[in-house]
């Protein structure tokens, strides 16, 4: 089963993916609004029974970011062992992963277009999984980490390079132009742990593979990532942790290969499912 | 006119301060839930109708973070000459100003205690000027960039100081300790340029002064601070900036002056009020 955040002639809704259209689950659940709303009641378990017996109501719609409406989204960096060495600073693995938050207005949904600013066309493509925290806990273990994730999705985590440099410490001007990164196609129940750790990543910019690796090579694995930021704070439902990218992003390319209007991305992970983005410069 | 967010046996409320007690004002205004949804709606002017005429309704109530559900809180770094200079790192002034996001529960309200946590001990104050968005925009001018400031309130920025460093980049894990600052006590409706262009900042630990600057040495004023933020995002109605801190925290003592249980942090600015709180071990 698949949930998507979705509109339809601008009025927002969500509901359950199948081949033939989206069923409108948002109108069955008038107490849960949104879709965070119903990770935040632990109650993606009740959209799946009511989808079994429901039929398709919309054919026509556009993908929303799938979450929109969620408060906290973390993305963990330098995640992969050939990406620390990249950076070519000469340091070594660090002891502890590099945080850093984005807003939800950074992201826009499956199948449509990342937005290119006309003060910088630094646009660059990270894939990543991204998990959703279904069950609130503070200093959770690494052995229990796996048992608050509610659900799992892919995230292009687009960065606008230039920026990311732009101050003294920090990325956050780099990772938060509106709508620069993509978080869909939707979200994918997580049951077993084998859907993260046997996952690969791939991500393909007009069907060339960029970054191709697997998840059991992270430097900060998702249980880890889990304890460590609940350390410091209480995870809550609805709070998304985006993972890591692989090496590859056009930065690291000489000349580097960043993104331009018209070209596709495609973020695919086996098991969760394609997220697929366009370029557009920004319209005046 | 003042206008807190307050709880009274665990139940929250916002309203008007006065010197004998809260009058609710949330009750007046059941379709506006929060204090971050007036803010939304424009309606601050609306509540100084409702308060004048209105009588105090809370006798005891404790302050709660002044809008608790904020989903967007960004804090400019390293905002004053003296303060780059305490880097010690040769680097002369930044181009761009530093920024980082801090979510809502890393605050607490005015006259609650900071969390100092079991992990570490290097809590650390910084009295900040925090500015809340009344009205949205994108790539504002600094010559409007007031325009779009509804409220001022204050900030102690507090940091667990060790962990800011603990990664390659970012400082966001010793930025987001639960309850670790507090923002408050209460928002005051920003009316005149003076209120920010005179505006002095004084932090006291138990009573000496740690921190005093004018807000006219920032490096990156907070017309800036508008412009620049509002380029690579759209900044809405409740974000809050906050606006940087002047030199003298615990961390560049000689050697550190961190707080511990029983400390009382005050962080004052004529016209906005006093921000008071003390700090308390994490109860296991």
């Amino acid at each position: 089963m698949r949930y998507a955040t979705y509109s339809v002639n601008g009025d927002t809704f969500y509901g359950a993916v199948t081949d033939t259209g989206m069923i409108d689950l948002s109108a069955l659940f008038p107490r849960w609004p949104t879709l965070l709303s119903v990770i935040q009641a632990g109650a993606l378990d009740q959209l799946e029974a009511a989808a079994s017996s429901a039929s398709v109501t919309h054919h026509d719609y556009q993908f929303e970011m799938v979450l929109p409406d969620t408060p906290r989204i973390l993305c963990v960096g330098v995640n992969f062992p050939d990406r620390n060495a990249e950076y070519k600073d000469g340091s070594t693995q660090p002891k502890h992963m590099s945080l850093f938050p984005r807003f939800a207005s950074g992201f826009t949904g499956h199948e449509q277009n990342l937005i290119r600013p006309p003060e910088n066309h630094t646009l660059d493509y990270e894939g990543e999984v991204a998990i959703v925290i279904g069950k609130q806990g503070r200093r959770i273990s690494q052995v229990d980490a796996y048992d608050h994730i509610a659900a799992l999705t892919l995230c292009n985590e687009g960065t606008i390079r230039d920026w990311v440099r732009h101050a003294k410490f920090n990325v956050t001007q780099g990772k938060n132009w509106d709508r620069s990164g993509a978080i869909g196609p939707w979200l994918v129940p997580f049951k077993n742990a084998s859907q993260l750790d046997d996952a690969r990543i791939i991500t393909r910019v007009n069907g060339q593979v960029r970054q191709d690796d697997v998840l059991s090579r992270m430097m900060f694995p998702i249980r880890e990532e889990i304890a460590y930021i609940s350390t410091f704070m209480t995870l809550k439902p609805g709070d998304i942790i985006v993972t890591g990218t692989p090496t590859g992003a056009g930065a690291r390319f000489d000349p580097p290969r960043y993104l331009v209007p018209g070209d596709v991305i495609e973020v695919e992970v086996g098991g969760i499912g394609t997220l697929r983005n366009g370029v557009e410069d920004e319209q005046p």
